[in-house]
């Protein structure tokens, strides 16, 4: 997986060389942000595509924040356009690695003893599963919750709000419906996300299995979340919650950057993700208008052109130590587009937040983290030099955020285990154990009317109706027989 | 809670007073097992009854294991004097702490953190609720699942066999009916177990709250099992494993056990539990007979008296340092009564065992180990010295037991953190944070009804309904439309 999912694979790849494990990481010769790193051995294998392709397609992610202010036929085909573009893309570099003989010879050849993946993209475990290596996965959960299937996972839709819903933990009645309504879809959503891949496992491993049962396979899954953003709700023994895994991975920051955020003013983080990193250029002039009427200084990865000044007291730069950032002591505020990574590193360092989602599952990362106090959350598409200053002053002024973000980082922090340590440690388990199937349940082997014991019930309430019968029967039978010998007394009367 | 139940409270609240916590122990004047300690100050309070008493009553222990050989009219009457007598017990105790106003306001007054109990009787629970401190929870899990339900934990009958029924995970369609009739049974039972706590609750709160309520307020669940014992099932984020809690509390043992357990042939240890410390006398005889034919030496927790000779390689005593003996290099195998304690310190010190389950959970545990190939069950009311023999001879010779065993042991001390060290730390967290709010599920909040989403499937089917009534409204119209139009023109024909 690439852009910010490679994030936590690559912290967790890096410990495990760091510790003296043989690490191979498998990527493509052109990717958006994965690379080779002195800890890992890097394979990388050829791809259809160029650079140039990969990097317009990243560019094409700035159409997409304003496709909402389009009418609705435009809005769609653009958003199929989209769609399309990103699902050629995972497909070709799955593709490209599957299908690609002699490379997956030479890896059946080394003798791994696990993989380390992210199944939102599940070429790691279908390789798992041809090498016969137990995978370990690691995510923040797959949309269509084909995670929760797959690890027989509960998942009340009562109360464990759905992806994209934007509701929380306690729904009104209409909530519910919806919610409702969405968890009876996924099952199709996972199809519709995963038929390709099902095709890619039947053609890769020569065995009439889909995706679901290669993912049914997983020793471990290592969640990116902690319920100070989530809501509390059932988890399976092989899930182990690894939330902010780079609260601690901290560098000092380069002496530069050191001197420029220094002063007494501070500074406010910006980013937009690995995937946004230029705006429209009307939005653009928005936040450096907004720049220049505030006393902070302000750190702004981008890499799109500007027209225009850009203000003194903004440095806009191609790459940002974010998490440094965020634990320097001068910074006020994180204006950010609400992936995980980003809020997980903000809460870790108590950095009030405003909020700018822009697809995915930012809009309900943004919600959950603003309901518990963490900071305000703004529409990027309507957003104004007013709005903008009215909630950056907010959240830098208002002592409450701060309040409630050092209490929400205590409780992230206070774990017995750091997550990285944790997955460095499952992983390793993994490893030892060749596999986890201790924690396998037999949930796994029951069809869903087993699971549900609708056949049970079933034979239950056939039992039940029977005795209801034949004792109606037999109450029937008494009163005609009692009215019979009354009728014949009678007569013989 | 008194009993085995004590071991595993009294370790962590030891640990605690060791850390430097202030660790009051509330007791009564007279027990089976509870003591002081040196790392915790006790409280006692006093009971309307005597050593004796409570010493015939463990005796009435022995008295049980014959029961399965009487009548069964016979059985069920000792049975339920029995169970009178041991809830009688229980109530008493509790009311004697909680009707005791001068030391509930004297407890009220001292500002206590925390309350470290085991709800299987939910005294400490009540309490936490009167002085307004979170409550911690150490348990294996309650008989009717009250845990599950105050916890809103899901438990699908399909493959999490309930206590009692001896099932595994794996269970055929006739075991999954019981199964299902015995969960739902659950909340009869539990309504059985706890109305007098229910009563209690009324009286000493002062509100209309019953154990369930109050159950359901706790902080921290701590389970004292582990997925080597148990099968998995799912989890609820504030549900801490901590099964095997005394695996690595250990001491040397004293020198004159050290002399006497040494020798070329090892021993065997001997425990039936702190509640059933002799046997009726024909039992006895038959284990005395079977040790003369061994050549084992025998460590025997026994207090009752034996006529006639007891062999040289026997030696019975009135306590034994069990764990620390499991852990010695010469122990051969371990006659126990399959109590979890005992089994989590057996798979411990991979130690084979001959499991004699007497009653509760114990017929439970002893079939899932043997199941895993750590032992064999035998019946002690049908006990020969052949049969015992036998089982001795095959867990010591066969080496499949203790090779089974190395790898349960293995992956049973592959944890993260040592149970002991994680159960302190997360009573400690309750006490920082003062409870552990985050991890509350929303479940709790909702009735049934609610919580299984019937109102919004009631609903949908309604709209379904109401479509298809429409639809065939529509299509009979249009039919009747259809045919009028046809006998119309056929008539004008």
């Amino acid at each position: 997986m690439d852009g910010s999912h490679w994030v936590g694979i690559k912290a967790i790849a890096e410990e495990m060389g760091r510790r003296g494990h043989q690490v191979t990481v498998v990527i493509p010769e052109v990717s958006i942000r994965l690379g080779p790193s002195r800890y890992c051995k890097t394979v990388s294998y050829p791809v259809p595509y160029d650079q140039e392709t990969v990097d317009m397609l990243m560019d094409k992610s700035k159409d997409n924040i304003r496709a909402n202010t389009l009418p609705l036929l435009e809005r769609m085909r653009q958003r199929m356009a989209n769609i399309q573009n990103i699902t050629w893309f995972i497909h070709t570099t799955a593709e490209s690695l599957l299908f690609n003989s002699s490379l997956i010879t030479s890896l059946e050849q080394q003798g791994f003893d696990a993989v380390l993946t992210d199944p939102l993209v599940p070429t790691g475990n279908l390789i798992g599963r041809r090498l016969g290596i137990p995978s370990v996965n690691l995510l923040r959960g797959l949309p269509c919750g084909q995670d929760l299937v797959s690890t027989a996972c509960p998942s009340p839709p009562s109360y464990v709000p759905r992806f994209f819903t934007q509701h929380t933990h306690t729904m009104t009645f209409t909530q519910r419906v919806v919610n409702v309504l969405v968890s009876m879809v996924e099952p199709l959503l996972c199809r519709l996300m995963f038929w390709r891949f099902d095709q890619m496992a039947y053609r890769f491993l020569g065995e009439e299995v889909g995706v679901a049962e290669v993912l049914s396979d997983s020793a471990i899954w290592l969640l990116r979340y902690d319920f100070i953003m989530e809501f509390p709700r059932p988890l399976m023994p092989n899930m182990v919650l690894v939330g902010g895994i780079n609260c601690h991975v901290r560098k000092p920051l380069p002496q530069e950057l050191d001197q420029w955020v220094s002063g007494d003013k501070g500074f406010i983080v910006f980013s937009l993700g690995s995937t946004v990193s230029s705006l429209p250029d009307d939005i653009t002039q928005v936040f450096l208008k907004a720049f220049t009427l505030i006393p902070q200084k302000v750190l702004w990865r981008y890499t799109g052109s500007v027209s225009g000044h850009i203000p003194d007291n903004v440095k806009m730069m191609k790459w940002l130590p974010q998490n440094d950032l965020l634990a320097h002591g001068g910074v006020r505020a994180f204006l950010t587009h609400s992936g995980t990574h980003g809020l997980y590193e903000g809460v870790c360092h108590a950095v009030p937040m405003v909020m700018l989602p822009l697809f995915g599952d930012q809009p309900d990362n943004a919600n959950r983290l603003a309901g518990r106090g963490a900071g305000v959350v703004l529409d990027i598409n309507t957003i104004t030099v007013e709005t903008l200053i009215k909630a950056l002053d907010e959240v830098i002024n208002n002592t409450r955020y701060k309040s409630s973000l050092l209490k929400l980082s205590a409780i992230h922090k206070d774990r017995p285990v750091d997550p990285l340590e944790l997955s460095v440690y499952w992983t390793e388990f993994v490893m030892r154990n060749k596999g986890a199937g201790h924690l396998r349940p037999a949930a796994l082997d029951l069809n869903w009317f087993q699971y549900h014991s609708l056949d049970v019930l079933g034979l239950l309430i056939m039992v039940v109706i029977a005795i209801v019968m034949v004792m109606v029967k037999c109450f029937s039978l008494c009163i005609r027989g009692l009215t019979r010998k009354r009728t014949r007394n009678s007569k013989q009367d």
